[in-house]
């Protein structure tokens, strides 16, 4: 097809369509991302990941990050988005696999929430800085009339871990945990977790807006945030859709962890949008249910 | 990359990964057709056609149909398929956008059904020819407490069509509609019909063992039968993912009817799939949720 390159690409199964547009030349409308995201009528993602140089692409205004490439997010709605943790890992899959970026020298990817530090691991997992993990009260989640106990967290956005005996396969996350919405004006992203054991925990999660996810990158270093009480150290959280680790490390006690989290990254398929459906995609706008 | 060749494509939101496999060399088991069709670990699909010569790639035995190419039709969940409406639509328009058959020729494709005739509209549309319908008695179907007057019809496989004046969008189609077991032994798809205005009607589907589709091709083959009561004649069928035409025709009163059914097809993107991601999946299946 002579057509727009496409890379599709997963990180515990949060998935997207990476766009290379390393001149910032591509016209990515919202409704070409929706077209784009749409699991039938288009390949279907999370969200979109375009590649662009951060001279050309960057939208935020001054300062422009230090930083080669700017991994310009869009939610599968459309919206621009800030971040996301298995997204940047996927983003930098992407960059070394191309022969964009060599893993062997430092890499820094810019986001809307900032530069986000990369590093590849000898076992070819990726792990990135996360930044600061803010711990906050005692809370509860109310799921199928249960309640159950949990403690507030801030990724950069919020959520509620609740560490349960309960069988996680046993819980009906179809529908949102309930909150106390004064607690949570803006919603919140509610963790479900099995205790800790012999360094590593499962989780389920409910993204605020979304529903249940198969992965939920600020949502595991949340939960390992809550788990180890905000002090350093290291766990291995298990999500629907595989496993990652994170890291929280501390300057001194009392003050705030930093995080890393670590995983995979794979590429699924590469080639390219028939131009056609590109040039309707952006047309036929219908905002159908994905 | 450098790996297997595939097409995405969909006809009216039935959407489908297309293997190019014409001299019957892949080895396409059923964990790699789980993993192209899984929407979040794969490129995500309704179904897998591999497009292949009948004279390597049939697997019926003898006779061995009279058409060049096999539509070898694989579910979402690895098995074997026989027919898809919505799927030889979009195999016809690979073989003629790959330059494998030209749109000026007649065209038939080999099915595990039997053979399907196939032609180009000046529109672009694609006509199939669907074999017979058979109407059937008087039935009803259930949902949420409400009973729904239909009527059996047999396209090759069974469907219970209510036409209603129930607005289509309150109807709860999350679950299967209650039908009388003993009529349908082996299930049955039931489509509820908007009543025909200007040659045309809405129908939303519930298929058997799947869940509501945004389309269904034989089903709105089953629903023209009813609506036009088994007699020649032309139905506009406009379903959630598009619409189709569907054109009856009779040898003499009283006769089954055969039918055709035309629509669109699209192709969304074409490339290669990445070969450690297509050797990994024949190993890692997990046959998780789709």
């Amino acid at each position: 097809m002579s057509g727009v390159d496409f890379v599709k690409g997963h990180g515990t199964q949060n998935d997207f369509v990476l766009l290379p547009d390393p001149d910032g030349l591509l016209e990515l409308t919202p409704a070409r991302v929706r077209a784009l995201c749409d699991r039938r009528r288009g390949l279907g993602a999370d969200g979109v990941l375009r590649v662009v140089r951060t001279a050309v692409g960057w939208d935020l205004g001054a300062p422009v990050p230090d930083a080669e490439w700017f991994m310009d997010y869009r939610n599968a709605d459309g919206s621009i988005a800030e971040m996301c943790g298995n997204g940047v890992r996927v983003f930098a899959h992407y960059l070394a696999w191309a022969g964009l970026v060599s893993p062997a020298d430092p890499l820094v990817v810019a986001t809307r929430a900032g530069i986000r530090p990369v590093r590849w691991e000898p076992d070819g997992q990726i792990t990135v800085e996360m930044g600061r993990v803010l711990l906050g009260g005692a809370d509860t989640a109310t799921v199928a009339g249960e309640r159950y106990e949990g403690v507030a967290a801030d990724v950069g956005n919020p959520h509620l871990v609740c560490v349960t005996d309960t069988p996680l396969d046993s819980l009906d996350l179809t529908v949102p945990p309930a909150v106390d919405v004064r607690r949570f004006p803006h919603g919140v992203n509610v963790e479900f977790v099995t205790p800790p054991a012999n360094g590593s925990v499962s989780m389920r999660v409910h993204e605020r807006g979304v529903g249940e996810t198969r992965s939920c990158g600020t949502g595991t270093v949340a939960v390992a945030a809550a788990v180890l009480g905000g002090r350093a150290g290291e766990l291995v959280v298990g999500v629907p859709g595989g496993q990652v680790r994170v890291r929280l490390t501390t300057e001194a006690d009392g003050e705030p962890c930093t995080a890393t989290l670590t995983g995979p990254a794979e590429l699924v398929a590469s080639g390219e949008l028939d131009l056609v459906w590109w040039k309707a995609a952006d047309e036929s706008d219908t905002a159908e249910e994905r």
